[in-house]
């Protein structure tokens, strides 16, 4: 069987004017691609009758076209009708979609309105695909062999559906070539280094696999990926491949597969059955919220002083106001006094902290905006680094957030290897 | 003069395969709106000569056609001849841009290479259009009545060669319809109930303007836009429907402008001399984490208590253990003990506390996953109200955050206006 042809519509005024970005496609290019489809285009057009028809009919020569979003409460109004045009089919009431948004309804306490029960009209020929995250409907319909499908454009929905209802799907009835992916990610040496150090491999790296280089605040992630009829020749390549390179550069390397090195702190803690506890002043509690993403992350959590406010690190961590007044309070004093006084605090096993100038403004000569100390507290002691992340001030939380947890790595393995 | 009709095509494997998000496709069209022109539709492609053929000759109908992308030095192998196959002509050198790279190159003191000299070779019937910005060119080419213009995909590169030079040679070959838009932030209404509250509004709207419907986490962003080509009777008549919406659904509305909730209790709190801080459980830092986002936060936020581990929700805020033991963690009792917790350890004018389950697992019956209690402490007592937010935990962590300086505002106002 040969590739099928994949294409995207993305549907929705507020794409073409610019205020919501179409994070959409990207998702779907990239779960297209791991799952060994290819998306061929992506079209956005707005909520007109016209324009969706027109993209319909260019997609006509496509296998299978993903649609997103025009199915809200408020913008189903034109999508609908023009599906049913487009099919040339007319809208009935489904129970099944009706069902799912009185559950929804009830689950969440609220009343229907009459706006919601329009939502479960939909088109007579089409398969409907339940959605357990919201009242849109997704609808599966076909036209001369090309199957369309339709989601909701509200990425949360779209993306749970995709992966619950709509893959196992199109996996059924189209084929796939394999493809996989190998994930290395680095961090501690930027891009054009790094890719100087590994250039030699890079260059012997067989036709079927391709290198990218996706930098993101301080880290690198690498994406190795190939496509190949034969599956077990893509991955015993791909294995060896990866073998050899974290023989080059073991140094620079926090984890083998596609995830944030919170993650990999969080597998290591629930590992060895550890905790910490974070005192965060310039970044501001997102040291917190990334872990707190992570389901289960409380096992390993114990909390975080946000002490932003200077007198909260003598009154919440118990930093002496002294070594503030003597020191400064972006200072490695500082920040080992807040590491070991949230460590206490919390009774965890590691405390890190951090206290830095995220800017635009607040920066000195000696202290520059994006200067950052961290301080990661155990039982054998503290210890403590100096940064500086540059003048963005979201960059400079994101870059000291990954420092922070990459100290805390390196804490964990060096402490729990002794 | 008529409305011209403007389409993009981005073209990149990387946009296809999600390793990079679209962003030039919607500041584009945010860009071309202010203007006074309207994106039609934004296609993405390949790097392959048929894809790209096939985009060019469906934009064939357009007036103005803006491609992004396939220009760098890797990716104009393809790119370039394919410009020439569609135009019909061929690849010369051109002194101008070749000018530009050196200049480039002698500005960053790196040396050239055979690749950028190459870039300097350009279609024959092109414009060259300068590009300050680095070494890809841009470049103006007509077929029948059709302008295309092909500007390099780096993000910074395409829109300093937009600004500077390309809008105004859009500007002086089309006429543009002035275009204005209204922002309108809603909270604590969801969008079919808030569509039937104001229906007869919406209803009676003018013909030249068109209301959208944008919804996110708990929140409603109403977008109220009209193109007209009387420029002071269109800015008359939205700020004359604006003052009708304002009047028909005051209690929901928290910002005239298109800014988050924060960045409202932000500009409360700084404009009354007033701060804040935050004890949370469910939200795990995220409160702490969007505020401390916005520059100069540290004059209104105080800090904020993440007492992940329920013994910190004793240890550190002084909510008695017998409470927490008799109501549950997730009670109303132990978010009302944690605000004014917060609020008397951090020394703030308020505290605002949360208690959920953020899920996906942990629920049960009487307090299924996305239950969250959220509580507000002030010099006036302590408020709270549950909720339920659904079970995607990202969400859910979303939807408390924005509920919770929702309740914050509402109590700012409320304890300031008597």
């Amino acid at each position: 069987m040969s590739e099928i042809v994949v294409k995207n519509i993305s549907i929705g005024d507020e794409l073409l004017i610019g205020q919501v970005i179409n994070t959409n496609a990207a998702w779907l290019g990239e779960h297209l691609s791991d799952a060994g489809f290819q998306l061929d285009s992506s079209l956005t057009v707005g909520d007109a009758e016209k324009a969706i028809l027109d993209a319909l009919n260019a997609c006509m020569d496509a296998d299978l076209v993903l649609v997103t979003g025009g199915l809200g409460p408020t913008a189903d109004d034109i999508t609908k009708p023009t599906v049913c045009k487009f099919f040339e089919t007319e809208l009935v009431f489904c129970q099944e979609a009706y069902d799912n948004i009185i559950s929804l309804f009830n689950r969440r306490g609220f009343q229907m309105s009459e706006r919601n029960r329009s939502q479960a009209m939909l088109p007579k020929s089409c398969i409907y695909i339940p959605n357990t995250y919201g009242t849109a409907p997704c609808m599966w319909l076909e036209k001369n062999g090309a199957v369309f499908v339709f989601m909701p454009g509200v990425p949360f929905e779209m993306k749970g559906i995709f992966n619950d209802e709509l893959l196992p799907r199109i996996r059924k009835k189209f084929h796939s070539v394999p493809y996989e992916k190998r994930i290395v990610m680095t961090t501690g040496i930027g891009e054009s280094y790094l890719a100087d150090r590994i250039k030699g491999w890079e260059d012997a790296l067989p036709d079927f696999l391709s290198l990218a280089y996706l930098p993101q605040y301080g880290m690198v992630r690498l994406r190795l990926s190939g496509r190949h009829e034969n599956a077990g020749l893509l991955r015993a390549t791909l294995d060896n491949e990866i073998k050899k390179l974290t023989e080059l550069i073991p140094e620079y390397i926090f984890a083998l597969q596609d995830q944030p090195i919170e993650r990999v702190v969080f597998d290591l803690l629930i590992n060895k059955g550890m905790t910490f506890a974070s005192a965060e002043s310039c970044t501001g509690g997102n040291i917190a919220h990334v872990f707190t993403l992570i389901p289960g992350s409380s096992k390993a959590f114990k909390g975080s002083a946000v002490t932003y406010a200077t007198p909260m690190k003598t009154k919440v961590l118990g930093v002496p106001a002294k070594t503030i007044g003597e020191f400064g309070v972006v200072s490695q004093e500082v920040v080992e006094g807040m590491a070991k006084g949230v460590r206490d605090l919390m009774e965890a096993d590691f405390g890190v902290a951090t206290t830095g100038v995220a800017g635009p403004s607040g920066g000195t000569e000696e202290l520059p905006v994006g200067t950052v100390w961290l301080g990661l507290a155990s039982s054998t002691g503290v210890i403590s680094k100096c940064f500086n992340f540059g003048k963005d001030r979201e960059n400079v939380i994101n870059r000291a957030t990954i420092a922070a947890y990459e100290i805390l790595r390196e804490g964990i393995l060096a402490n729990t290897a002794s």
